[in-house]
Formats: structure tokens, C-alpha cells, sequence
């Protein structure tokens, strides 16, 4: 169900002049002792690896030692700790993410908006209070989380990418925003994404190219590609995004962080500002981006323990589970594999995170089933031809007039339909009953092969060259089918291991699904034009997905714990 | 999400052949020992009032005294106890409850299929089991449990009332009669709906016009009007139907039965025969009907149980809450009544039904909150119109074919829908965003007004004469906010109380909704010229609803619990 009726846009007469305003306040909201010297920002563009070994930034003289020693806990629960037990106070935790936030936005293009002073006097709100009462106030208190864009924060713009809706204040929170609230958290950075949220990368007219922060020629995927690009430059420890097509999972893949794309509705999307068509064929879900798996569980708790459906009708009255979020450490699970999907064969560090993962779950017991590909490759080819077809099927008409109200251009590869795409009604119900249909046939595999969770690609390639994305296809497919997706960081692209070898350029080009109707994703020939040298992705990381059947949150965080220190012991 | 692809209708070259055909089958089903004398048939169809007080039925020679003490329990667990007990075997209930469904076959044509011998079988079966392992096999052992026709049962017809599916044979069982079977059910009896399900009514080419045991000359409701027939007169202590629209609602106001209306995906819809179009902006729920709150708790207990989540996709993994289902008789409620829609002024027997709960609730100290007409009358006028649109969105395509497909012609006032009512996929999509609005305001008075449930008319008027329903306001626009609703039995149309006196008269007569695109619905000037008198409705039951929000299940089967109590001790 549509959460909200449409916004229309509003007119602007000069796009660019617009665009360069709001770029100018983002500007103006980074204090003057938090912005690098040109001489050392050009030098941390040509740094890659990932950001804590970035020495020019660590040793720029912006951020204190505690700053860094506060940014660089990648576990949720470790700070909380610490600022529950007065190791830190809430102030310093807030003033040491916007410090570091605002290094990550000089040279990411991360952030479209920064709210340093609001955050302090909320973290000193926060810390007087647990002075006063003696304890703290919810699940969150005093941590930053950050915020994809398109989520309402009451006063604040929300844009989506969208130049005509710069003028946009929202009147109150998006439910997500207050949940986290509710929970003691402190807000302080919104984050840039496509266009319309309508891309694997993140490319918008207003803010630019979002940068990878691993390295700053590549994408840090879409579209809550500013999401991921914060968090993993240590700018944001929890991270808020959306996902209904891959948004979360590439920002995840591309940028070396997990994240837990819930189903459709059980997380409520009121207060997301994004064009909305009306058609209610695609599946998105909300959900968080972090560095460890503690991390999207209590961002998922807190959102729930504000019980949502209470107050919000768009939302599922299902509570956290913390039962079933258990690492399975006494069961032993059983894992599909999905090696290929016959559209987009996966690339060499693909495949070969692929194998780190089984082979640690072989060794831990777990038994492993690779999927048959006379089984996997004709469904996911259906699957991706009618996810596109549904992905497009209003035509462009509402993103065109958010688009066209302030003449901005589209974005090259937005995924915003045309007139070809347009299905008729007739059409848009026989797409759901080929989706009822295909839905049927993957849950006979479940069945069949008695699956507690598929692993499969999060995307063929690690994150690209700008602008160079290739397919959509292991993402968005799982969207159609509305189940849990939990993308794991697995490795780096290696400039010895993933070689494009024989193996990979050999054998069939798998056939492009629907270049007619979807002309924004390319296939697997091109595919095999990009990957011709892990020299390309340097430094990328590389990730994997699980999958779980719809609305199994719980149990694929359990999933991912147990995967999370498989992989630990093996690297420890 | 669809649950199926859809199926193509069979070809039938002799819609009144292939009708005729079908209906001596059933007829041959039921034993000779069975039949009344037609005699006594006449008998039988001038006498009104709850059929238990039917003398003729009753010492009419088929029913022994102990199929008569049987199949008169009204309550599920009594009646499962003495089973439990082998106070009777559940051959002997199978028994009584195929000769009383085959007497109230044969005055109120609600049967499509009687299992006579296989329901004797199973329950022989059932019997030995419990003598050889000491126990029961399930919650529902032994307990005969119908199921509206569309309910696929391996081996049998499943017709949704379309002459076209008479050849169709299901493969395998519904996913509703499996959790059935699971907990120890004889299926015995699949029973007659309205044509492809569409109609406020019963009426189909094959089986005709399901009548009212309390009244055959009055409607029984549709479209599950076989199991609200069969199920009041006694011929069944446990139904099963669905409702898009209002088709379990209807039912169970008309037949004075209690029914539980869940939210769309609750229980799963795996194996329900119905035309699909494709279009998903309807929201159906699966549900029970009985003559007590406690038949219906068991039935959804009975298919939760079975966790059909893990077996079938088209449906939400939650189990039944026990602990949320309990009578609420430590808090207060507060209860927030619709005593008119603003689209059709409720008749004089359904105002004083809602007085006389409103009443015991007060007694009992919940707090009632009249819902101000300003905010009502509006939105539910925009509502029916949402709905209406959405209903017939297809035009009447894919109904059209499966009735075409053997030249059966359209049953008068079945929502087929037409060329005229067709929308475009642009206008299904602005229909979806109208629809999350709608529900947004409906939303703001729950929380406005504290509201735990919402007490409403199910239908503006009781038990119509066939053909003549007025309008499905009341009930269609729950199913478009995906509310879950409860039907409670309350009265019976009194012939002194509920005089078509001036206040009914006078005032504002409303204007219909959306004539031109649903012409089915009937409006309120029309309303006035039927219930000109209580002797059009003599002996009809008068109902009313319950409306938690959406997926309370639990909530609304607590709440009917209180109110069965209180309605009970003010009989008492």
C-alpha cells in the first residue's frame, strides 16, 4: 500500500543556480577547522586502501586522538558501551563523527546535509540526562546514525536527488527518523544517492558523484551510495538506507560494509520522501548499513521497539525476535548456492568471495547445495524480465515531471522509463501473475532442497569505474520475491587472484534480458569489456549476499552472525 | 502478490448441460435415506426462525436423537471435548453432520459437494488412531469443518461458481483445507458461492440462489453464502470463506453467525480457485464462520498452527498471539462507532443492533466515542469510491473469459465489471496513491481518538429478498483499508421495534457513489423504497462488525470474546 499521496514538485527557475546554493549550504553547515587544505585533500584522492589507513587524513591535525579512537570502533554495541559507562560523553562521540563525516564529504561527496550544532546540543541533551537520571535513555543512546536523504527529519530538506524538491521542508520525522530518536540516538548527517533513487550508482545534479572511499575513482554504488560511502570512511558508525532494487546491497558490495535489506513493510516507509507513481509492484525495504552485524541488529531493534504499527499504517506488527536473531551455533544450516545467474556471469573476486564463504561454512559443518543452473538460470531470467518491466511500467510519467519542474537533465543510466516502457493496465496484471507464478517456482526450491538460506552474488562485478555499472540483475531479482537480504563483506579485489583468466572469458555470453524496455543495464558482452583486469576495480571490496525467505529478518541476522565469525576465525 | 498464475477456463459446449450435470452428481451424493418427502419440503420452506425451532426438519424421521444433540452444539470445543472423551466417535459426528448438511441442502441449495463416504472413512480412521495411540491427533480431531467451494480439495471440483471450472479436478489440497487435515478435520461438504465470487449475493448458474434458513425467501449472502447458510442451519459447526469485499461478512450478518475477517496474507491463499485478473489493489482475507467466537479462534489456531509460511509464499510468518486473543477483561476499550456511513442511512434493526452493543459496552464501563460525521461521512464516500474503482479495474477481462468460455450468461448485479469500468494503468496507479491517502486519514482518527476497535453496520440492511441487496459500503471499504474485522450476531429484525418510522425517512437522502462505474451497488433512495416495513426482512438476524487495525487478528477475537460475554449475560 502507498504509504502517502504524491508531492508535486515545485518549479525552479534555474536548476543550476538551485543546485549550487544547496551545495553552497552543505558547504557552509562543515566548520572551517573541520575542512582539509587543498594540498592534502588532492593527496587523500590518490591514497586508496580502506580509510583508517588513509594517513593523510588521520594525520591532518583535524581530528584529535580521541576523535580517531571514537571513529574507528566499527561495533555498535563497544561504543554504546562506553558511552553508557562514561568512557565518553555523548558531546565528544557527536563532535567526533561530524568531524570525520565532514572529511569523508571533502573528499566522497558524501553528504547533502551536516547538523553539527543541532547534534551537539542534542548529545548534551543526552549526556544531562543520563546524569540526571542515572541511565540511559534507549537502545541508542548518544550514537550517531546517519540518514539516506529521502528520510524526513522534521525542518530539514529531503530531495531524493531531485533538484525541484530542494525547496522541500519536511513538517515532521519520517518514522524512521523518529525511531532512532526514540531511542537515544543522535542525528547529525543526511547522505546523497541517484537521482530519484533510481540507479546503482549515486549521481544526482545537485551534489555530484558519490565517491568510494577505498578508492575515489570507483562508485560507492546506489542508491544510498552516500550511505555507504560514510560509514565506510568512518564518518558514520550506523547508517539508514532503502533498498528497492539493489540500494542497499551495491552501497554494502561496493563499499565494504553489511546490511540487512528487510521485506516490503517491515520497517514503515512513512515520511520517505520519493516520487511515488502509485505502482505498488516493486518491493523495497529499509534498512541499515554497518561495519558489523551488531550494528544492523539494533538498528532493526530500535526501530521496531517503537512499535511503529501503532502509530503508522504502512508497517507490519511483527516485534523483533531476539530469539530467532541468534547466531544458529547449534544447528547446522543449509545453504543454496547461486554461482551464476545466467544472465551476468559473476567476476573472478566474485566468485572467489563466493568460495571463501562456502568453504567456511563447509568447514564449520554447514552443508552446502549448489543450486542446479537448469533450475536457476531460466528463472532468474524471467525473474529479471519481469522485475524490469514492472521497474518501468508507469513510463517515466512521475519522475519525468519531478525531473522536468526544475529542467535539470536525467542522469545517464537513470532508470526512469519512457513511453516504451509504459505497460497498460493489461499488461501491469499479467506481470503479476508471471511474478505470482515465478514466486511459486523459487519457493518449490526452498522446498525441494530443504534451504535455510541462499548465498548468491550481491552483484557480478565489485564496485566500477563511474558511471560504468553493469546489470542489476543478482540484486533486484530478490526484490520481485520481497525476501531478506544480508550483504557480508567478504574480501578485496586482488590483483593476483582475480586475474581474468580463461575460465572467465570462456564459454557462452549469456543473452541480454530486455535491452528494449530496460535500456539503464548493460550485459554480460559488456560485462566481459569492463572486467578485463582487477587493475580496474583496485582495491574494491568484494561481498556476497544471503537470502532468506520473506520477512525472515530475524533469522537472516542470525545467518549473518554465524558468517560473521566464521569469517573472523578465519582471517584471525 | 499473486498467489498463483492464473488458470484458463475449460470449454464447455452446454452451460445448462454441464450445470444440469453437476447438480445430479450432488444430488446423487446425498443419501436416499437423507431426503426429505417433498412433502415435508414445502413444509419446511414455509416456516421461519432459527432452524433449530423447525419442527418439521427436526422430527422429520432423518435425524436421530443423538445427530440431533450433536449437530445442535453450537460451541467448537464443546463439541471437540466430547469427542476427545469418546462421548461420540467422530464417526457418529460425521455421521449427524452429513444428514443435517444434506437437509439443509435441500431447502436452502447450499452444497456444491457432499463426501459422504469419505468423510465416514476419515473419521473411522480418526477413531482408530485415537484408540490406538491414547490421544487426539490434532486441535480439530474428529470436528467436521466445510469449506466454501472455491477451497481446492485434491481430487475434487473446485467452481467458484463458474460453469466453465466444472471439469477442473484440483491436484492437490488448498493450503486452508491442508492445515485442516493437519489438525484432525473431516472435510465432508464444499458449499455453493456467488458467480466467480463477485456478488453480495449467492447466486449461480449451476447451483441457483443460496436461501436463508432463517428465511427462505431471503438472501443468504454472498460470496460465501453456502457456508453461512449451511453453517446456520446447523449443517456445519466450522466454515470457511473468504472475503474481498465483504463475502464472509455478508454471510454472517445475513445468517446471524459470528465470522472473523483477517488481513490480506494472514492465512495463506495457496489453492483458492478464482478467476485472477492480476490486479492486486484488492484485499482479500481468509477467514471462519460459527455460531461462537471460540469456533473461530480454533480455526485460525488450526491453520497457523500448520506454519504455512514455510510451505507456501503468498503469506505472513506469524503465528497465533493466544496471550493477545484473550478476553480483554482487565482493560477498558475504547471503541469508536460509525453509526452511519454517509452512503447508505442504516435501516432501523441494524441502528438498534449497534445500540444494543453499544449498550452492554457502556455497562460493562468501555468507553464509546461516536465518530464525528464530518470526518466519516466524507472519507468513506471517497473510500467506497476508491474501492468501487479498484474492484472493476480490469474490465470485467478476465471474469469475462472464464464466463464466456461456457456461455453461461451473467447473473444480474455480479461485479463483472465492463469496457466502461476499465482503468488505465495510469489511473490504477493515481487509484493505488488516492488508497494510501485514504488510509493515512483513516489512520489519524485511530490515533486521535485512542481508538482499540471501531464498531460499524456490517451491511446497511439485514437479510434482503433475493436479488434486491442495496449496497456493499459498509463492509468493501475495510477490505481497501485491509482492516481486520469481526461479525457479530446481535438481533433479530423485530416487527414492532424496527418500524420504517419518520427518523428513518426523514433527512437527507444520500447520493450514490460511483453509478457509472459500478452499477452493481444500489444506493440510498433505493435503500428507502426496500425497507419500507420489518415484514420484508421477517425473521432475518441483525449483525454489526469490529474493526481492529490491520493484521490484529488476535485484538479482534478478544474484543468479540468480551462482547459475546456481555451480549450473553444480557440475554441471560
Amino acid at each position: 500500500m502507498s504509504i502517502v499521496a504524491n508531492r508535486p514538485p515545485f518549479t525552479i527557475a534555474d536548476w543550476r543556480a538551485a543546485a549550487q546554493e544547496k551545495r553552497q549550504q552543505l558547504d557552509e553547515s562543515i566548520p572551517a577547522s573541520f575542512c582539509l587544505p587543498e594540498a592534502l585533500l588532492q593527496q587523500v584522492h590518490s591514497e586508496h586502501g580502506p580509510y583508517s589507513e588513509r594517513p593523510t587524513l588521520l594525520d591532518s591535525g583535524i581530528l584529535t586522538k580521541l576523535d580517531i579512537e571514537i571513529t574507528s570502533i566499527v561495533n555498535v554495541p563497544v561504543l554504546l558501551k562506553r558511552i553508557a559507562t562514561k568512557r565518553y560523553s555523548a558531546v565528544q562521540v557527536a563532535e567526533a563523527f561530524c568531524k570525520r563525516a565532514s572529511l569523508a564529504q571533502q573528499f566522497t561527496s558524501c553528504l547533502t546535509e551536516l547538523w553539527y550544532d543541532a547534534a551537539i546540543k542534542r548529545a548534551r541533551w543526552l549526556d544531562d540526562y543520563q546524569r540526571r537520571e542515572g541511565r540511559v535513555i534507549g537502545i541508542l543512546h548518544g550514537l550517531p546514525v546517519s540518514l539516506k536523504d529521502c528520510f524526513d527529519v522534521e525542518g530539514a530538506n529531503s530531495n531524493a536527488g531531485l533538484v525541484s524538491w530542494l525547496p522541500y521542508r519536511a513538517s515532521k520525522n519520517s518514522c524512521v527518523a523518529q525511531a532512532l530518536l526514540n531511542a537515544g540516538a543522535v542525528l547529525y548527517a543526511k547522505t546523497s544517492s541517484s537521482q530519484a533513487l533510481l540507479s546503482v550508482e549515486s549521481i544526482n545534479n545537485i551534489f555530484g558523484t558519490v565517491k568510494n572511499p577505498h578508492n575515489t575513482e570507483l562508485s560507492a554504488g546506489g542508491s544510498s551510495g552516500g550511505e555507504g560511502a560514510l560509514v565506510a570512511a568512518g564518518g558514520s558508525i550506523l547508517g539508514s538506507g532503502t533498498d528497492g532494487g539493489g540500494s542497499l546491497r551495491w552501497p554494502a558490495a561496493f563499499c565494504g560494509l553489511w546490511t540487512l535489506k528487510p521485506s516490503k513493510e517491515r520497517v514503515p516507509g512513512a515520511g520517505i520522501s520519493a516520487p511515488r507513481s502509485g505502482s505498488e509492484s516493486v518491493n523495497a525495504g529499509i534498512g541499515p548499513l554497518a561495519k558489523t552485524v551488531s550494528g544492523l541488529e539494533l538498528w532493526m531493534q530500535a526501530q521496531l521497539a517503537s512499535e511503529p504499527w501503532n502509530y503508522t499504517f504502512g508497517c507490519l506488527p511483527m516485534k523483533w525476535d531476539t530469539v530467532q536473531a541468534q547466531r544458529p551455533s547449534a544447528t547446522k544450516l543449509k545453504v543454496g548456492v547461486v554461482w551464476d545467474d545466467g544472465i551476468i556471469k559473476p567476476t573472478p573476486p566474485v566468485t572467489r568471495a563466493l568460495q571463501i564463504v562456502v568453504e567456511a561454512l563447509s568447514k564449520a559443518g554447514h552443508t552446502i547445495v549448489s543450486l542446479p543452473k537448469e533450475r536457476i538460470f531460466p528463472l532468474h531470467r524471467r525473474s529479471l524480465g519481469c522485475t524490469m518491466l514492472s521497474n518501468v511500467q508507469d513510463g517515466g510519467r512521475t519522475v519525468m515531471r519531478h525531473i522536468n519542474a526544475s529542467g535539470e537533465p536525467v542522469v545517464p543510466r537513470t532508470a526512469v522509463g519512457s513511453a516504451a516502457s509504459a505497460l497498460t493496465a493489461e499488461q501491469v496484471f499479467d506481470n503479476h501473475l508471471l511474478r505470482g507464478q515465478l514466486a511459486s517456482e523459487y519457493n518449490d526450491i526452498w522446498i525441494e532442497f530443504g534451504l535455510d538460506t541462499i548465498l548468491a552474488p550481491a552483484t557480478a562485478h565489485p564496485a566500477n569505474p563511474h558511471g560504468k555499472y553493469i546489470s542489476n540483475s543478482y540484486a533486484t531479482v530478490y526484490n520481485m520475491l520481497d525476501y531478506v537480504a544480508g550483504a557480508v563483506p567478504v574480501t578485496f579485489v586482488d590483483q593476483e587472484l582475480d586475474v581474468a583468466d580463461r575460465d572467465w572469458y570462456d564459454g557462452e555470453i549469456y543473452e541480454r534480458v530486455e535491452p528494449d524496455r530496460f535500456p539503464y543495464d548493460l550485459g554480460d558482452r559488456e560485462m566481459k569489456s569492463l572486467y578485463t583486469s582487477p587493475a580496474v576495480f583496485k582495491d574494491a571490496p568484494v561481498g556476497v549476499q544471503f537470502l532468506c525467505r520473506r520477512l525472515r529478518e530475524e533469522k537472516c541476522i542470525g545467518i549473518l552472525k554465524e558468517v560473521e565469525q566464521l569469517l573472523a576465525e578465519k582471517t584471525g
